[in-house]
């Protein structure tokens, strides 16, 4: 919104610090102004949505934890006890938890399509519908075994190079686990070579990446900024860079994760992360800790006074 | 603390995530847990403390702004409308200001050392007793136009390399100034040569940096966990360090500045910066907005579930 980012870039000229002190935050204060339609940006009502799936291609062998952990850690999310959680509640976040058809894991998409299109549109619906209108800034999380290697397939979908660059350890694969795992990953990129933007999330992805693809456009429709977080989030967001460039203007990378394909993939988006503090956790963790500074970032550009409110030399 | 330290390893090798899967977070929550002798570390009480100081090197024209903006600033601390007011309240931190006798400028220390030993102890002392023993985090910053000259003086005395290599534009000094700027360091650096350790701080310090140092310290005795914020607070922590190597165990690096100097004086004291966002604002900005993320690091670490308790296998 260009009245918008002028009148916030004005006002922060005239906040009392040397031009260009607050570095970063004065970029995250302004784009926040310009998506909320203010000169007062605000981060007072973060949501935090985590969509979690079940993979069919975990019968390949392609992670350190069974299938079932998905599952168990839904019923963590919702008493409360994971990492996701906590990190909420310091910031603040409102904190919603959908499970999307765990009992049903998607084919195994070296096989097939990972989902059929009913199936992918009820699992974009849902990340669509879960967005809290009255949010501020967004972050979408997941949870699902086996969602690395969906997320490594898809980069190396829509990006090319080897499958040995995007696939990582995820959850702590071994040795033998990651050969296993850029195997799979080749064996299914190759399937659905012909796929382009959104086929490639309803071929290679999950139910929790398509959620969080169609809560990140809904976001967009609703100006709400969000956060990204690791590779997965980033890997579902990417599909909607692919069919729509521009389509993750609203987005910040949160944090790089320690997945190495993440560094990579926020390149090619033209993504620089708030911050890199070697998590690879997912649930959102890594964008949950970001919402603290661009609150820090918010409320130093709506909160400040100017030089001539507070009598202070601006040099 | 030893005991404390391995219960919180052992803790977080219990919690509901992969191993290591919180990166960094995880060392800081075991760090914390260390300083403060728990297995379940907490940042529910932290604290900004803020010295303003004049020098009298601000005579030589190194300085963007005019001294009278060290008054003008801490009446605006006073008033709520700085950006460490907005940040402290963000994280839930008191924040408490000091001006030491602004109204007497340090001496210029290209000619003489910038304080006597009553001075420096008056100023030390100062810092010492800001402390609040019941701060469990704490943050020191400064306000002090021309300080960046002290601070890369005391690099230069500590350190060594050239006067070039350790001044930068501090609030926005031209290419001019940056050239006044390195031959003053230079000057006083040369006149001081024999100054070691707290001597150092004396002699090219301001009573602000002597301040932050005492407080510092007196953390160190209360065993509450510090985090550094930017150029002149760190060098002001590494003239502590240079008295008695491994005074600065009980500090994290906050963040890394703009100030070029900063990032090569955090990588002689072996400190690693949470965030790097590129501010360069001083006032204890960037350790504040670092608060988030210990704050984030230590719920998770005391909040989790352990996988028993959640009943999720672990791998």
């Amino acid at each position: 919104d260009g009245p918008s980012v002028k009148a916030a870039q004005a006002r922060n000229g005239q906040l009392t610090k040397p031009p260009g002190a607050l570095g970063r935050l004065e970029d995250v204060a302004v784009w926040m102004a310009g998506w909320q339609r203010t000169d007062r940006p605000h981060a007072d009502t973060p949501q935090v949505v985590i969509f979690a799936g079940n993979h069919g291609v975990t019968a390949q062998g392609i992670s350190a934890f069974p299938p079932q952990v998905t599952a168990q850690m839904v019923a963590n999310f919702l008493a409360g006890g994971a990492a996701i959680n906590q990190l909420s509640r310091v910031f603040g976040a409102r904190m919603d938890v959908h499970a999307l058809e765990l009992d049903q894991p998607t084919a195994d998409f070296t096989q097939g399509a990972a989902m059929d299109e009913a199936g992918f549109l009820r699992a974009f619906a849902s990340g669509w519908d879960a967005v809290d209108p009255g949010a501020d800034l967004l972050v979408t999380g997941e949870m699902g075994i086996g969602n690395t290697t969906a997320a490594a397939a898809i980069a190396h979908a829509l990006c090319g190079g080897t499958p040995g660059e995007w696939v990582g350890r995820g959850t702590g694969l071994d040795d033998a686990g990651l050969i296993t795992k850029a195997r799979v990953v080749g064996e299914a990129v190759a399937r659905h070579a012909d796929a382009r933007g959104i086929e490639v999330l309803r071929s290679l992805g999950g139910r929790e990446l398509a959620a969080m693809a169609g809560a990140i456009l809904r976001a967009r429709h609703l100006r709400i900024p969000v956060l990204l977080d690791g590779f997965i989030c980033t890997a579902a967001a990417a599909c909607l860079d692919a069919e729509a460039p521009g389509a993750l203007d609203h987005c910040l990378a949160g944090h790089v994760s320690e997945e190495p394909g993440h560094a990579c993939l926020l390149d090619r988006l033209g993504k620089v992360p708030l911050l890199s503090l070697g998590l690879r956790l997912g649930e959102g963790s890594g964008a949950a800790l970001a919402i603290g500074v661009v609150q820090g970032a918010v409320a130093c550009h709506s909160g400040m006074a100017t030089f001539a409110e507070a009598g202070v030399s601006d040099g």
